[in-house]
């Protein structure tokens, strides 16, 4: 037998009416419009701030929806891991910042693949051994020099750790520096704008410092790379970006809803909800829905129910593979009914779905591959 | 170019010394020695109490592992979606029990097809309604009334219901009644095997209610299938049970190993492991490896390091690809060490991985697929 039948049979609803609500559940369901509307909004928010925008695959992880993103403007994405830039060059992407160091010579040799295969290709470094293993492969490769702003994950420590690795990246005629990334991931999910903005400000600092010190070093800066969804005002206003690399704004989630609230920030809509059936409504109190732990990230918030009918109705996970939706006062809930929910946080969620179910309005339009899924190596 | 290089890399380290360090991270990393001690343990405690054992495939989502606990004497394994058994069937694995209900005409079509193509199929369904749309299949079908046994998440709520499932079952010729399921998801980590074996007792009483229910409407019952990792002693103690389902034995999680100790119940070894990279080591008080929130389960407690001499060393989330991993007073840590960690909550780790690295010592000996990872529809 196959061994996903109902996807086979997913081509068929395409393009009928209603068909929305005849996708096999659990489904990641996009609300093509809104999308489109959030993808618009921001391209025009980073042209309006003369800065370049890159947004970040991590979030999406497909190369159709990438491809949407470089057709409206932007001049290239991000991808966090190597396995998920070999995803999306695969599928023909070909402008691709990889934002987290790599180590080991494997690796090495892996990039040294994908930059000979898309011009577009660059990553960021960290450590002088990151270089040494780079250019022992011996290929062309363009490298931006990662800063530690603050978060402390990755990134060079200090100004003479930026200065030694400018070094030692100029020693190879094959490698390019062009320029830093600062990427402070704790400051997007900060509550209100001036805390972020201040965050902003601190971590702009040192970046500006590290400039300094790769310039004094012989190197030139002419990529200053970073920011996200949450930030993007603070950014631009600092001035030292040249490119930005929001991801979540395309799809939007609880967790930035509740932090960015009204702000310019928030100004973008909820476009991707985990759409889930009732398959059990025999307890009194509530219903069982078939979205789990496997189907919504559990690192952020809870998801919360999209249709304002049913306020009152919580979600919370049930195990593994289900949800507990509390029964709302205004309406009956029955085994069989649908239900969307807003996920707690998108990019883990969306990193548990194969496909993404595009709709607009209540019609499936296309089944768009989440092609880099699951491609953390 | 290809979409995942580094697995088809992956073949040419099998068998070779030293290959299990060579594995591209992050990665589940299978000891094989430990998990088929594993399942020739639970074996041998099924087949000492006169039970059926049917683990629960939705820990491991891999036909190959399901065949190996067949061949060590399992009577087949149980599924926690369609998809999942229809993804495990179409590799081959012939005797599979559905333990959700499921919702919906084309669910119901699933089902019957699912029972078409293998004869060992069988499924729990929970209310008159699910037994009409299977009916309407017009497909045989093997049926099991999932009882709630205090859970709340799905199964018949009283007795009444219970004898109105059997009677609406008993209505059609080509649908069978082989018994009940009852299962208690909320004792399984519950800490004290004496905490447990009070809850099962409870919950036991319930089921024995529903089984004379079902008897009196008319009904068979000769299976009665239930009870996990976590309760298997108090399972076969009670005496109710035909048939067991337990899972994470197989491979165990810090969960489990926190809560059942050093009870019969806990005596399985950690076998799974997801294995990290350091990728920066800029900071000093702690390294990043590059597992995160898509490599490891966040709804239980946080994973730990495996490896003893890296006592003191905490694992702490850092990003949707990233770990921190705090430096240990005994040992340095340096980039490009490579690290095993044993997750919090093993059957939403797994399914974040599309395969599984299985090592004998240090030697990479197979490459496992994860056939149904994301099947949650």
């Amino acid at each position: 037998m196959d061994a996903r039948p109902h996807l086979a049979a997913a081509e068929a609803l395409i393009g009928r009416p209603g068909s929305r609500h005849a996708i096999p559940t659990p489904a990641a369901v996009l609300d093509l419009d809104a999308f489109e509307r959030n993808v618009a909004r921001m391209q025009a928010r980073a042209d309006a701030a003369g800065l370049a925008l890159r947004p970040h695959a991590k979030s999406h992880k497909s190369a159709t929806l990438a491809r949407r993103q470089i057709e409206a403007g932007a001049v290239g994405v991000c991808c966090a891991k190597l396995a998920e830039a070999e995803a999306l060059a695969a599928e023909g992407i070909g402008a691709i910042l990889l934002t987290s160091p790599i180590a080991g010579a494997a690796n090495a040799g892996r990039a040294a693949a994908l930059s000979r295969a898309i011009p577009g290709f660059r990553m960021v470094v960290d450590h002088v051994d990151g270089v040494a293993e780079l250019a022992a492969t011996g290929a062309p490769l363009q490298l931006v020099i990662d800063v530690d702003v603050g978060l402390g994950r990755t990134g060079v420590h200090d100004p003479d750790q930026a200065a030694d690795v400018a070094r030692a990246i100029l020693r190879h005629p094959q490698l390019t520096l062009l320029g830093v990334q600062g990427y402070g991931g704790q400051w997007q999910h900060m509550k209100g704008a001036n805390a972020r903005a201040a965050a902003v400000a601190d971590g702009m600092a040192r970046l500006a410092t590290a400039i300094a010190a790769i310039r004094e070093a012989g190197g030139r800066v002419e990529v200053v790379t970073g920011g996200g969804t949450g930030t993007f005002a603070a950014d631009a206003a600092q001035g030292l970006f040249s490119e930005v690399q929001p991801g979540s704004y395309a799809f939007m989630d609880r967790d930035y809803r509740d932090a960015l609230g009204e702000d310019p920030d928030g100004a973008f809509e909820q476009s991707l909800f985990v759409a889930a059936t009732v398959i059990s409504a025999n307890h009194p109190q509530w219903v069982t829905v078939d979205a789990g732990l496997k189907a919504l990230s559990t690192d952020g918030p809870l998801p919360v129910l999209a249709d304002p009918a049913l306020d009152g109705a919580a979600f919370r996970f049930f195990g593994d593979e289900h949800g507990m939706v509390t029964r709302p006062a205004a309406r009956a809930l029955h085994r069989g009914d649908r239900l969307d929910l807003i996920p707690g946080h998108i990019d883990p969620t969306l990193d548990r779905h194969d496909l993404i179910w595009a709709v607009r309005g209540d019609v499936l339009e296309a089944v768009i591959p989440v092609d880099a899924r699951g491609a953390s190596q």
